[in-house]
């Protein structure tokens, strides 16, 4: 298998949305039993320039044989790799609304790795419910049950203002990685990695392509 | 104001990501009453090169002034009239499930022009029930009713096998726009436009970050 070297603080995040698709991609290819692919067929399949995705593995190494193109499941698991999808990944949810019970439930999470340990609310109707395995806690307990019980990444599907009160505590917790669904722009200090994921720039995707 | 003229057929799905990003920037700046801003401090906000910031809006006119940055206003303006936000879009909600809720009381999509028109579920028991001033409608009249009512955009928060059922109801009652939260790839025939949201690629970015 290639080794993963990668200079990866010049990778953008664009690139690796991309690594995503390719992922997913090889992931069918592999289920259909398809073993090879070429760079062209890849590209087109993630609607990109075969360029583009020569350009984004040789961040990581060399893959691929020029005119045999790559062996997909020795990219795909080196892109696994790559996208740190080799482990698991504890995960607490903040918000145990609508959005966080379709997140918590949501199936390709879980097959990725990516495992809720915790669940946080400040309503106390929801507060000793269940979902799965996971006891909904107040989220006035969170700093000392994620003290005791840590986890990589927390997930905040809360509305906005409890969203900004939130994000010192996790950075004072060790929470390393923050997703981000509510629906304002939060900040974290250098160390913390951040996705802001916002439901409208899809929805303003489809709009451009429509007023063309 | 600066006249949209495009070669938008060139324009890739990042470029209208950025835009969307840079929209919400300005968006802020103008609420705290910024009125210009440089591409460099643009492009910082947003996490891109001031070239890239450049090269993206160069497909769509001439904006900003040398020395002078663009005039916040003007630029949000345009950037309104690129993707399509100067007017609403009616759209049609498949699954009426906790994502579907979510979904459907999601300010964002209101605040950008992007309103609900009709529900569908499956579930006799959600049907004849009401959101908001949307009354559920059970998924077998869906036809009949987008035929009589029609709408631009249809969002899917089904399980993946129904999803794939829905596109060629969709195509025939003249859905131009497709946004996916089901977690299956979709496929829709040329003149009909598709987005696949897909909820992981977003704690693959951050698995990535977290691994470096």
């Amino acid at each position: 298998m290639a080794v993963i070297q990668g200079d990866m603080g010049r990778v953008s995040e664009f690139t690796v949305r991309r690594l995503s698709n390719y992922f997913r991609i090889l992931n069918d290819l592999e289920k259909r039993q398809i073993s090879t692919v070429s760079s062209a067929r890849l590209a087109e399949m993630c609607g990109v320039t075969s360029a583009q995705v020569r350009k984004d593995l040789s961040y990581f190494g060399n893959f691929g044989t020029r005119g045999l193109g790559y062996k997909v499941e020795e990219l795909k698991d080196a892109i696994v790799q790559i996208l740190g999808l080799d482990h698991s990944w504890s995960m607490a949810l903040f918000g145990a609304g609508f959005l966080g019970h379709a997140l918590f439930f949501h199936n390709g999470f879980r097959e990725d790795g990516f495992l809720f340990r915790h669940v946080f609310d400040v309503d106390p109707a929801k507060v000793g419910t269940t979902w799965s395995d996971v006891s909904i806690s107040a989220q006035k307990d969170a700093q000392k049950i994620l003290t005791d019980s840590p986890v990589e990444i927390a997930v905040i599907a809360t509305p906005p203002d409890a969203a900004r009160e939130l994000v010192d505590m996790l950075v004072d917790v060790g929470i390393r990685g923050v997703l981000n669904f509510a629906p304002t722009q939060l900040s974290v200090p250098d160390g913390v990695w951040l996705r802001n994921v916002n439901l409208a720039v899809a929805l303003e995707s489809l709009s451009f392509y429509l007023s063309m």
